[in-house]
Order: structure tokens, then C-alpha cells, then sequence
């Protein structure tokens, strides 16, 4: 199952035996200030420095976020798009929960996005679905409904296999929808990281789609994230995740080298190639 | 399946579901040209000191190994052994390819050993499996044999299976035989990662027994070698490797990170504590 993503001139391919491919996280005013304020201020500019530096770190793929208090997205959204595209040419993930904001990007965004995210509510099914067979895009689901995030497993995964049909059902093939099974923060619950893993093998066993996951949201809280992130996304892409969002400049060597330990990379090219790149930046 | 070690004082038990048992690798003279050279000058004290470092770093096992050019191990193995339990109380894994210097170490040491190792060589299974018997100690089995180190990881598999009937055909519990599918470099081919991951998931599944793994092996040649440890130990640790063989002031921190991902750290307490001692050490 190979899922295709277009920028305005790059192709990524994302396929369980293919190399992981990351998508870049750092457009997105969550947790950071100054990003909120040059967006609530209506500088929009700023997003091209944020995508120059992730694809120079190895992002695959530019996750555009442009949700913040004061930020009219319908306005914003297209037009950090339109800015991000002017600078790169690698595939956009469009990553919002208004769907006025999400057809205006749609609208303007070149090549075949990424749809961040529906999830199992029927509401959110019916408005975001046809708008990603509509503009021909792929597209995240995440396991939560109307009832949460459930705990089990199980529970994630029939999530996972009713956002599939319903994608199916209007149209979108199975390859264009990609998988979320969520992680959850550690420091609260002990067992969250395992009920991920458990949920993400399941998925990967009975539904074969490609997965994504924010695996940073795992070590919210905690010492050292650096280290759990990476042992995280270790544990995550030997379960089926093959497309996670993340910090591109910060994980990317530990990837590198899942994707070494898989035989995913032959000769340890691209690790080798990572870690010069790294030592030139004196990293 | 529970191992149970025991050292002068400290017991260390090892199973699936607890926490991961760190064993220490640097009481080894390989690769440590200075180590070597005090030990083929008869000065057996240096011993002590690099127990006691591998302790204070949070190692559970000590394993010691004299072996190098000019070390007459028959007698110095028993003597390193005797010197590292006079400082330390946690048990002894007595590494050594010398059935007579194996016996001398059995004789003078304390508590419950862990033999490391025997393989399927008939010479070796016939000639060591009766001393940890008599002894009563446990064993690590490597999985090779006669023919080498197999590629395949059913073959490796069809061996551990040897090992631990021939352990168990003279009165060695199932427990007392703990596995290693044996971390091959990686460099020289991209598919050895994923062969060992293989063959430990098959362990785990068709024996149930315990499992050690020299992970470091695995980065021989390549750049940032810690990056790629850590990745293969979170990997192998969730196919079942739980009482690795690692230099532990290195690598702890994210081998406990993958305790918390696994849910083996109740409120992160282990994580937490090795995150502390390691900022108070200043590493």
C-alpha cells in the first residue's frame, strides 16, 4: 500500500517497506509564543524561514498549522500555504479543524496534499471527507470519536476501520487515508504507551494502512524528552508508523538509524549522509 | 518464566513483565587496550574500580571477562571474580570460552552466577552444560553453531530450542537458560537488524524464555554509534531481550525510557531517579 503526496515538485512515496518519511511539525503555534503573536499580527512571512529550515533538516513533508487565539484562519491558512509553496517543494500537510479554513487551503494548495485530520465523529466525517475526494488529497484520521480516546486497543483500531469505509465509501482509496492511533501523555498513565503500540500493530495488521503519529505528545511532562521521543518513534515505526510528524532537526538521526536497524536503508546511506549533515551544521 | 540471580547480597530477578536487568560489558579486556595490558601485568585490583563505576551507573549484573593475550585465565578469571564481589553485592556473569578457567570462577564465587556462555556446538554444550549444573547456575546460549551464526532467523531459533533441551535434559530449569540471537553488524548487511529483531520475536514466542542481547555489536564501523544502540536496544527490548548486555553509564537512560513506553515504570519512578542521579553526576 503505497500512499502518494505531490508538493509543487517533489513526490514522496509512503510505504512499509519504503524509508520513513518525515513530516515536519514546526508550523504550528501550539506551545510556541512568538510564532502565536507573528500570526495573531498578521505576519504571515515568517512561515517561509520555519519551512526552509525543516527541509534542510530532512522534513519530507511541511505540516502547515496556523490555529492560534486572534488568528482568522479562512484568511490565513491558504496564504501560509501560498507562502510555504513559494520556498519549497516539498508536499504540505494541511493541518487545521475548520473546514471553511481547510477548502480555502485546499483551494490554493499545488501537487496532492495531506488532510491533518478527520477523526471518527460523524460530524467531522461528513463535512471533511468529501472536501478530500473533492480535491483529490490524503488524508489523516485520528482514533477518537464522540466518546474520546478510548484506552483499548481494540477500540482504537475500529475507529481506524470506520474512518477507512467511510473514506471508501465516497470515493477515497484505502491508500490515501492515513492512520493516527494517538499518542498519549506517559507521565499520566502508565500503560498509554504500550496501548498506542499494541493499537498501531493492530492497524498495521488488519487494515495494512500507512500510519502517522505526533510521538512527542508521549513525553509531555517528563525529563530527557529527547530520549523518550526516540525510543518512542523506535518502538512506533517497528509497529507500523511510517510517516510520523515531528521535530524534524531534533529525531531525524534517530530515525535514520530505525530505518538502518529495518533494513530500510541499504548501506546506511542515508544514515551516513544524515550524520554528515549534521556534523556540517556542528550539531 | 522468572531468572533468579543472586550476588553476595543483591538478587536480581528477571522476567517479561520487570523492569529491564542491566547487565555491565566492561569488565572486558576487547577493544580496552589499557584494561588488557593491566591484566597481562598480573594487576587484577583494576577490576575493582570498574565494578564499582558499572554499579554506581545502575548496573544490575556485573559480568567479568579476562580473556586477552598473555592472561592466564585459569587463574586469573576465579581472582577477578573474587575481587569484584569483594566491592560490589550484585551477582557475577562469568564470561569465558575456558571450561577449566569457568569451573575455577563457579568454585570461588558467591550467590548464583550466570554463566555467559554456551552455543549448539555439541564440544561446548557436552563439555560447560554439566558445570552449570553442578553449580547451579544459570546460562546464556548463543545462537550459533558448528555451521556459524545463521542468517535465517528460524534457524537461529531452531538452535536456542537445542540449547535449552539439552540444558534441560541434565536438571537445568527452562528459567536458568536465558537466550541471545546475537546483534550482528549492520554495516556489513542491512538486513542483520531485522534477522536478530526476527529471531528474538520467535524466542519470545515459541520458548518464553529470557534474553540477553550484546546490542553494541550491531553499530561496529558506523558514526554515531549511541544514536544506533539505543534505537537497537528500544527495538530488541520490545521483542523480548530483557537483561541486555551494555555498557550501562551509556545507554541506561534509554533503556529506562523504553521501560516507561512498555508500562514497566509506574509513574516514570525509574526514569525519573536515573534522570536525577545522571544531572547530579553532571553527565
Amino acid at each position: 500500500m503505497e500512499t502518494i503526496l505531490e508538493g509543487t515538485k517533489a513526490i514522496v512515496r509512503i510505504a512499509p517497506h519504503h524509508r520513513t518519511v518525515l513530516i515536519g511539525e514546526r508550523i504550528n503555534p501550539t506551545g510556541r509564543k512568538r510564532l502565536a503573536a507573528e500570526l495573531a499580527a498578521g505576519n504571515i512571512e515568517i512561515v517561509k524561514q520555519e519551512a526552509l529550515t525543516q527541509v534542510d533538516s530532512g522534513a519530507d513533508v511541511i505540516d502547515v498549522n496556523v490555529g492560534a487565539i486572534g488568528v482568522d484562519q479562512v484568511t490565513m491558512l491558504p496564504r501560509a500555504v501560498e507562502m510555504v509553496q513559494e520556498v519549497v517543494d516539498v508536499p504540505i500537510s494541511i493541518d487545521t479543524a475548520d473546514p471553511v479554513a481547510l477548502e480555502a487551503a485546499l483551494k490554493v494548495c499545488r501537487g496532492k496534499a495531506l488532510v491533518n485530520s478527520v477523526n471518527g465523529k460523524e460530524e467531522i466525517l461528513s463535512r471533511v471527507l468529501p472536501l478530500v475526494a473533492r480535491y483529490k488529497a490524503a488524508v489523516i484520521g485520528l482514533c477518537m470519536d464522540e466518546g474520546g480516546i478510548p484506552g483499548e486497543p481494540q477500540k482504537r483500531m475500529d475507529i481506524a476501520a470506520k474512518i477507512l469505509k467511510r473514506a471508501q465509501e465516497i470515493g477515497i482509496p484505502q491508500e490515501d487515508v492515513l492512520i493516527d492511533c494517538l499518542a498519549m501523555t506517559v507521565s499520566a498513565d502508565h500503560e498509554a504507551g504500550l496501548a498506542t503500540l499494541d493499537a498501531i500493530r493492530k492497524v498495521r495488521t488488519e487494515l495494512g494502512v500507512n500510519m502517522t503519529l505526533g510521538a512527542s505528545n508521549a513525553s509531555f511532562g517528563m525529563p530527557d524528552r529527547e530520549i523518550l521521543n526516540a525510543a518512542y518513534l523506535a518502538l512506533a515505526i517497528r509497529e507500523g508508523v511510517n510517516a510520523p510528524i515531528v521535530n524534524v532537526a531534533r529525531v531525524r538521526q534517530a530515525i535514520l538509524a530505525v530505518d538502518v536497524l529495518l533494513g530500510r536503508d541499504e548501506y546506511a546511506q542515508n544514515y551516513i549522509k544524515g550524520y554528515r549533515e549534521k556534523q556540517r551544521e556542528g550539531k
